[in-house]
């Protein structure tokens, strides 16, 4: 090897990032960042995504990071390209997403001296990382080249170690990046040979986790036992080993399980239906209907649930509500939580059911069981009736109905598929109008953790990133605005993807809202734009559908489905009409559930 | 007035900043800050803008900062809005632009609870916020209103006093907002009279400078007379007060004033052209050249100078350097500085200038004013030769070259016009190829803080502003792209707006740096992208043009300038055969000055 030896360290800390569980990096260009890029991209057992805008790569990063539920690694040059990372940043904090975030930098003598393109990148992300650290100017001694493999692995592991989150490492680099152009033979100055990233002996990670003794595993089963109105409320979540163990423990507990759109739980296949809670989000509207159901011990899991009326309830009840978390959150903003369980929430969902199935076979628990039961079975009615009312509802409304996207979409999806929500209305739209059955498993991902309306297209086409089976994605038009330019990966990176773009011309959740009171000012949150997005799709290289009616919908979503490139499918709605149908719907369900007046 | 009685601080706060100077506020829509965007927006005496992306928003308000040299207020939601300001603060911040933040909140009761869309407000941008607070919430007491008005203030002084800066206040709202949709009239729960915005006395500012004592002044101006070869070098800066001091510091000291491209000077009608040097960018990158000139003093003005070469320069020369700054700045990435006038530049230039006026009229100076004569005589020769032959060199070059965009947009662009210059090439074509005299005075602006290619767009736009005089933007390819949404604020707000895109497909800075010498990963540099922008410009209600030659390119900008509206003009250029033409011309250059080799 010729040329920049003092660049080791780099390559050492590539191959840790790698031995760390690492696959994937996303790259935007610049120049200070010259040797990760050159050294990440070249490691054959990275897989490297160039994404010219920063605030894209970072929710492009977000989303990948959710997908493979891996750490995903960032590299971007000094200066604002790094701030341009904080939005996805602070998502990722919110949403227990792991990112390695490698910025570029000046080398310290460089540091506020006015040198060009030179900020203050130390601890840039404030409390939104998890960790930080500097590194030395890397230098070819033996000790920066371990210290450089170290700190890769004990990034990744930051970021992964629960509650997951992203970290931040800052690389200086010292001129020159690179030998200059004149006094090197072309390929010779970085090797591409393997040597250098097999060096030394891999860190294998053995990961711990916080779990109750048996002494606090009974203590709270007693408590469940004991309950004759017991309620599961799963929030937004993304392991599949919790919602299989919180499915286990609703089965065995005898309740009603309410179900979170990002709960992973409304995927479809569930085993337990008839517990399975999906449309409390359009019943719990009704202030009589939330005063009708008195249980006496929820028990909490997941984040903060996505409906607002499921918070007023868990806000109203006086019930003994548990929340199980092993971050140490304090997921609560009704101040009603009297129990909190600090320690993994598999491991405590699925002790709890081993708990509860053994004592029920051998002792006797009181009349509490016969009491969850009938509990129980008005929740299943109420499920039923509402389900079955909505649907007739969205069924019956005129014109295109913004919440019919999902009862439509739910007909067409094919199983092992990923749905991506965006904020604002469509998420709020999922939790109401997704049906509870589907045939096959269906992942459903949203950027919940701070909500924001930025870098939703991204995190999307991030979500595609090394998969075969469909990502839909639906997504508002403001929402689709904010990141239209990360749609450039869709066409770069040959991602398959359906994007469902529901076009009310502006804020449409704002129809609904009391802004809407004030009609001088309504501009200000309406933000009606006029923007035909068939041209700029076109641009990036993507099909762009315009159906007028269901049927053409459901023709557009399925062709865009069978093809392997991406397709917009543009869908014209009247956002005050749609919040008029939501309203008029969430009333049909109240009546049907015997409520005359909210 | 009805209704939210406990919003009236925030009437005091916008009247605090009316009061303060503030003109100009930026709001992007969102719940949250509702009561802000109603409250500011209904002001009489404040314009407000819409812009959907907050991160636009941000360079938008950074830009319109610039060219009216006040403190312009921006206002968004609560969450990732708010992380999507942090690149153009981190640039406000080493650019030294006014930008009052105010980032709207959720109470302090449902901070780090999961409540939705609620992070870490709390000094969100760490180091680069000059000022940071946190309001109370509002609530209707005298002393909560006094406290809002003078808050307001507060933060536009902040922002505004040497050196300026951006400040966050962060603004914490309980619900309601507004009262809810049924219970209230529409158009009555927030006054729309003048009353609350006028219920106090208005705080006037007086601002006093840091000025250096006579004694001191007269041991500087001693320096000056003595030194045999001097040099003004004047960095980037904006004021235009400054550009006179420096200019009346110049003709009476005699000596050479290496004008940056960034420093006002260039802009043309400067009475000292003979002693103005332009042409340094090309001509320092000869290291024979370099090391010929040999100064004795170097005073600094400004922030470090956008060229490379320059910098080189006062890297390599021995002479006393002396920086004036009253921000305390430490802007020497050289370590060269001997002395350091902490004070305000203009003053000490213009009493420096006064000072050497009267000892050169009054008392026997020695043979510096000789020796000077003759060293600025020198310079004279090589800013007349080295002008000539770039400018021959220009004309010379085959097909487009990149540098002539500004060679032609020098003969055309009409006099009290805004030059906006993007970064990576432009802004160093720019400093090579813009020639020193023009009619009238041109403003040229750049984002040349941290140098981002990031928000370029919104920041010129944000510069069109309030004004109908023309504005002319040149933006590379990959910068345009990186803002594309920010081009929305200029049909929203009838900005008039040339953009002249430097097409090369990709970066095309990296030519001409050593990452070109690794083919396999130049793809990461170089990015190319395939995007044809016509079809977005059009989307966003743009003219666009698409011309061949220059010819055609003039009647473009020609037509684009006459034309109330906006147009972007599209020239397509060869990035390897502009870099070749570069070398070629700075080759020519110094042969022209009698140098045969480097």
């Amino acid at each position: 090897m010729q040329g920049n030896e003092q660049l080791r360290p780099v390559h050492a800390f590539a191959q840790g990032l790698v031995e760390a569980g690492v696959c994937h990096v996303c790259i935007s260009p610049g120049s200070r960042s010259t040797p990760l890029t050159i050294v990440l991209s070249r490691h054959p057992q990275l897989h490297t995504w160039l994404l010219l805008d920063e605030r894209s790569a970072g929710f492009f990063a977000l989303g990948l990071a959710k997908q493979t539920r891996t750490g995903v690694a960032l590299v971007c040059t000094s200066g604002t390209a790094a701030g341009n990372y904080l939005p996805a940043v602070m998502e990722a904090a919110a949403a227990r997403v792991p990112l390695i975030v490698l910025t570029a930098d000046r080398p310290p003598e460089l540091y506020d001296t006015g040198a060009n393109q030179t900020g203050d990148q130390l601890k840039l992300y404030g409390s939104y990382a998890k960790w930080f650290t500097q590194m030395p100017v890397p230098e070819n001694t033996p000790q920066l080249f371990a210290q450089a493999k170290d700190t890769a692995s004990r990034a990744v592991m930051k970021a992964m170690a629960p509650p997951a989150g992203p970290v931040q490492v800052n690389w200086p680099f010292r001129e020159p990046l690179l030998p200059p152009l004149a006094e090197q033979p072309k390929e010779s100055n970085f090797s591409t040979t393997d040597e250098l990233f097999s060096v030394t002996q891999p860190t294998r990670a053995f990961w711990g986790k916080v779990v109750l003794s048996d002494e606090e595993i009974h203590r709270l089963a007693a408590m469940l036992q004991k309950s004759r109105a017991g309620v599961l409320v799963c929030g937004p979540q993304d392991s599949p080993g919790l919602a299989s163990a919180v499915t286990e423990l609703a089965a065995v507990w005898g309740v009603p399980l309410l179900a979170d759109p990002l709960s992973q739980l409304r995927g479809g296949g569930s085993p337990i239906e008839a517990q399975l809670q999906t449309t409390y989000d359009l019943w719990l509207r009704n202030a009589t209907l939330r005063e009708s159901l008195r249980p006496d011990l929820i028990l909490r899991l997941g984040r903060v649930p996505t409906s607002k009326f499921l918070g007023l309830w868990l806000a109203e009840v006086t019930a003994s509500q548990v929340v199980v978390d092993d971050g140490q959150a304090w997921h609560d903003p009704f101040f009603r939580v009297t129990g909190r369980v600090f320690a993994d929430p598999e491991d405590t969902c699925h002790r709890l059911a081993q708990c509860l199935s053994q004592a029920s076979a051998t002792v006797s628990v009181g009349d509490g069981p016969q009491a969850r039961g009938e509990w129980l079975q008005s929740w299943t009615e109420i499920q039923k009736i509402s389900a079955h009312s909505m649907s007739a509802g969205v069924k019956a409304a005129s014109g295109i109905f913004e919440g019919r996207i999902f009862t439509e979409l739910f007909n067409v999806l094919p199983s092992r598929s990923t749905l991506f929500v965006g904020n604002s209305m469509p998420v709020r739209d999922l939790d109401a109008f997704w049906p509870n059955r589907v045939s096959g498993p269906t992942r459903i991902l949203a950027n919940r953790g701070l909500s924001g309306i930025d870098g939703v297209v991204s995190s999307a086409l991030g979500a595609c990133g090394g998969r075969t089976d469909p990502l839909v994605l639906v997504i508002g038009d403001v929402s689709f605005y904010h990141d239209l330019g990360g749609l450039m990966a869709a066409t770069r990176h040959h991602l398959h993807c359906l994007i469902v773009l529901v076009h009310n011309d502006g804020g449409g959740i704002f129809y609904g809202l009391p802004q809407a009171t004030q009609p001088d000012t309504f501009g200000f949150f309406r933000t009606s734009h006029g923007l035909d997005f068939q041209s700029a799709v076109e641009m990036y290289g993507g099909q762009y559908q315009h159906p007028k009616n269901w049927q053409e919908f459901r023709g557009a979503v399925q062709q865009g489905l069978a093809q392997d490139t991406w397709t917009v499918v543009q869908v014209d709605t009247d956002a005050q009409a749609s919040t008029d149908i939501r309203q008029s719907i969430a009333a049909q369900v109240a009546v049907a559930l015997g409520v005359t007046r909210s």
